[in-house]
């Protein structure tokens, strides 16, 4: 039996999951358009707490003011409706050819002063529909040959870029943080930040670097391979995970945006529980893309099983943390020796110097012999996971 | 006619490069050990300038405090007599069954205190034979499975180690700075810090952060599908590039360790040129294995052969550089705009906001249609990289 | 001082490659659509000798009959102004939503049967403008689920359909060999026959197997991370390379189609040295894209660099293998005795195992210790790659 | 609870498993070596079923005949006494500095012929202690650069090599069939036959090709980022899945031969089902390395888990495939209707071109506007796998 979703899960989806229309480069629409009213009513009788948007996902570029007013009562009025909030939203920065050289990176300083604005302009509309995480993710930001950019410089334009709009959200008084979100290629060749340790790296170089943290996409990490935990576990540790993007990916390939769990799924259940247990109170925000397969009917399946797969993976998270036989194995891996500091309270290199107890008498012989049962406790993770802890 | 390599070129060695017996997970050694000795002599002898160490490389683990200094007297010796530096020197942190949970991240606390003390003493030795740089590469820090480690204590862990290392630089007043060396996996399934993002974003964090830096491999950067290229000019707008393992690398897979030059191509062109013009002044380090396949006349050839790939792209590169057809191109793909600030100059975000012309009035469309002509600056980059400029 | 391309160089494009729009999964088209008459004009302009197409690129989708016809007839006129061939011809089986699922492995036996009915009608177009080659790219047999598919039911399916295909050509009389052409994934999760291997060993269980064989894309074996000089060999050893798709790819990751040269150039340069001197005599085909960022004038300039790389890199490698130190270092590889037989002419393994010599007395010691230059010739191969051999 | 393994589960490990002294590349060995007789005894105490080996796993590489004849008998008595089977053996033709270039395509014919008489000296005994599959994994069968192997001639020997085991097999009279066991790389930059495909399609071309079939293994074909259930699925469709090699890895990089079921869940998952409904009769053959972290009893209870995690993912396996929701899924997802011909019963292609209902009349509108379900579908098989179908 798998768990209801209440609002108090915080599940979110962005409008561009449930209405992709699934065109992908090798072929046209499968599904029509989706209203963003639909959307939200449809995601409301699922379970889920809130919906996040692109300004062109909302908008489509270029309409007129009349119209763009009129989408977003229609769209309000449907929150209100419903009850579903707007925890986060973001521009929609690569989808018009005016980006095809990126947006706060392009070579065209034009584009670059057209992307801020776009990029203000729907802050206003996130601040005035309630979000207090905004967005950015750089997808043509980047390039296919390295002659055709100086990195140094397109860092520079970047930094001026989040710095101007961290600058206009703090005249604006609104209450929003802005959250970065890495992916190491596609569409571009190689994307500026590619990963979550890239980015979390630019952002101590910002201005107002308080405001600005990030939003990893479990699927943009594993395209390069890395232990997505890992990797959230250190923008924790860095207090910068501002908002997470859930789904799944298949290593290194296109990018898959799988429902949560059809991808790496030992690592969709340690990630869980990092979400759980590591102090991490934000949306649980799925980034993924019904497969172009699917009909309407498919569509709402699919987003509902995200939630169910989240919720089913919290549940084996809590029982294998809840298992006094985990518990044995993990004093037994000595997994809580890594929270002791290495020097006593109070002790100096000096002093560690001074010990011989560290160096001339240790005996390195018996410490290289211990095992750390690390098969075990994997195994037990496993199981659990299976639902046989 | 390729350039014979001087001094100034600043090319160095590590020890265990010239020196791998070529021992790999399948096989066993295929070479008899080489005198550090000797080692010294050859690189001097090819024109190399520098020679790097771990302390195992030099003096057997375990070795009596006799013999030890017998090998440190017989090398000096050898430096002496040839002129060749130590640039750097670096701890063997991953070889001895006692840190096959890692080092300074080990669950024992005991063995991360045995691995400070380890790092302390060859420290001492770095500085005694005038090192300027100590590499620290946590090659065992990692896991295979998600629940041995709270990576956030692994990072707390990781940080106190780094910072005692500092504080003890800064207490014995050694002309000494840090840099860490990212990699994603192997030996360990995941390695903490994976990506010079990573890394760079950790060094935030420390204590001493300023006296702490980078030292990238092409190839780790590579075995995570990403561009080096971008990942070292980004450690070079952070001021963070302190030293730099060249080698080659064909994509995700095991650590190959290739002669410079023979991995990605294009790629090693664009590094040599932004090296050159980047304004790093330290060591061109090789970090390779000649092939398992190898005698010794294999090993020299293949130690020159690394020197010869960079001088020739040295050479490629400031011809791409010096070719009018080139800056013309550059000119066309309007590289150069991005180096002008988004905002004039004294310009606010709110006078951003009010010119019409950035967004209200601007030819979104005219600004679409034009070409960026990377086509035609890549393939004269292609061009020049064959010779045929 | 690059040569210029001749008819007798036999490079041919298709016509989407040029034509290629740039739309792609997170960004609308960037370039207008291109007359396929103009695609016949400026390749020839520019020095190439055929032209290909999928059935959808020259007419599109569900057009009426008499639009059909004049399309083919204003082609056919191109060609025959020109002097251009069209030695291959494809059909679109992935761009309709009805091909969502696959074409010839379908779930849907209707679909199944208007693909076969879609590829018949454009192999007559094929036949009737001279083409030698078809190629099926079954860009979209696969799944993104394993509960999806069975594979067995899948390869009997696919198996059913080209051997249906190959009867029709047969019963037809067309002098027609077909050729399929693997790749990984994307658009699908997982496609079948995801590599040259795959493809091979497939074509073996069909009925009419002596007239089908491989058209390998060079990036798509290398989306697997696979070394496509290993594969393409594989593929000639068997008497299958019917044809062949040249382009660049940087790794594993979504397909790039990158200008032939672009991406793993040193890859590009023994492949064109198989080509050469493999017994290879089909078109040097390019299935490229030209770069979204690029407007006409960079369209046609990406064409002609792929020209270009390609008879640059056959001048390199055609002087690597005219150096006499090239042809000493290859014996001092040993790279020759790979050409003679393990058994002695008439030699049985009962001789074999009656051969002291051979293993009872052979010096184990003294064969290990032999090294096999294979640093040395790695470095003269970059060197000749480079110009500078 | 999980089921205890059983004899009749075909159970099976390699000598060089639970005996691995756990020396990787950057690090010496953490465990002591292991009596193979002891691996008899505790594997059969564990459920095991059958016990492989390669040569030098069972009698050190050049050990006199003596010493060989009493470990034989000491290893054939703890077979006797356990009543352990040796389903399968192999040859170590990869650790010894001798095969550094390779043994059946080494560039050294006296090495091509020693690598023979190498492997018909270990089928002598593999026949003696009643194996029916002798596996020839070709570890060092490559190159790190295409100048060193002409592909072409390597296939050749290759071939040769296959050929002459399989004659002698037959002059033998041995019950016992050849199985060739992929890789794409490491320990060599590139290996020739790399994947499932590759390997099947090389068999088609040898003498005795009926004798000679496949050994996969899950790990080495997802190293190239490949669907190990569609690569085992391809062989079982052409009858040559002989034997398999059941381990976990995580995606493209260095062989990690985890547990079964610690790497891709899902896949691990479906490959069960696979293997379980899809006629295979042989061995369930754990080919995995316990963690280099591991003392003794960690080495044992990772053997346990190999067993354990296989049996838990029949279970679920078993489940999914029973429920009646799962069976209405299936058929909405037609499924079934890939196993059904395309053609009808004696139809022709020039029936179906006569079909108007195939093409002409065919709505392809309402054809494309159906839906697959394989969302709804697969978060079945996800919450299956997980315990709560």
């Amino acid at each position: 039996m798998v768990a209801q979703p209440v609002r108090e899960d915080k599940f979110s989806f962005g409008l561009w999951t449930v209405g992709w229309r699934a065109v992908d480069p090798f072929g046209d629409a499968t599904r029509p358009a989706l209203d963003p009213v639909e959307a939200v009513h449809r995601l409301a009788e699922l379970g889920a707490w809130g919906i996040t948007f692109h300004d062109d996902d909302l908008i489509a570029f270029g309409s007129e003011d009349t119209v763009r007013q009129r989408q977003i009562d229609r769209f309000r009025a449907a929150l209100d409706e419903t009850g579903l909030v707007v925890p986060m939203a973001t521009t929609n920065l690569f989808g018009h050819p005016v980006f095809k050289d990126g947006a706060l990176t392009s070579n065209d300083r034009d584009i670059r002063r057209f992307a801020l604005r776009k990029i203000l302009r729907n802050l206003d509309l996130a601040a005035e529909l309630g979000a207090s995480t905004y967005v950015l993710w750089g997808g043509r930001e980047g390039s296919e040959t390295d002659a055709a950019k100086d990195v140094r410089a397109a860092l520079d334009r970047y930094r001026e870029g989040i710095d101007t709009v961290a600058q206009y959200v703090l005249e604006q008084g609104y209450d929003i943080r802005l959250a970065l979100e890495p992916k190491p290629n596609e569409p571009r060749g190689d994307i500026f930040l590619p990963t979550v340790g890239h980015a979390l790296a630019f952002i101590g170089e910002l201005e107002h670097h308080e405001m600005v943290g990030l939003n990893p996409e479990v699927g943009h990490e594993q395209m390069a391979g890395l232990n997505v935990v890992h990797g959230i576990g250190q923008a924790l540790w860095q207090g910068k995970l501002f908002h997470i993007d859930l789904n799944g990916q298949r290593g290194p390939r296109y990018d898959q945006d799988l429902i949560f769990g059809h991808g790496d799924v030992l690592s969709s259940f340690f990630l869980v529980d990092l979400l759980e247990n590591g102090g991490y109170e934000g949306p649980r925000h799925f980034d993924y893309k019904p497969l172009r397969t699917e009909d309407g009917t498919g569509v709402w399946e699919s987003a509902a099983a995200n939630m169910r797969s989240y919720l089913l993976l919290r549940e084996r998270a809590a029982a294998f943390r809840a298992d006094p036989r985990v518990r044995e194995a993990l004093a037994a891996s000595r997994v809580d020796g890594l929270a002791a500091p290495t020097l006593a309270e109070g002790e100096t290199v000096t002093d560690l110097v001074a010990d011989t107890g560290a160096f001339e008498d240790f005996d390195v012989s018996a410490a290289a012999k211990r095992g750390y049962g690390f098969a075990a406790l994997s195994q037990l993770a496993f199981e659990h996971l299976l639902g046989a802890g």
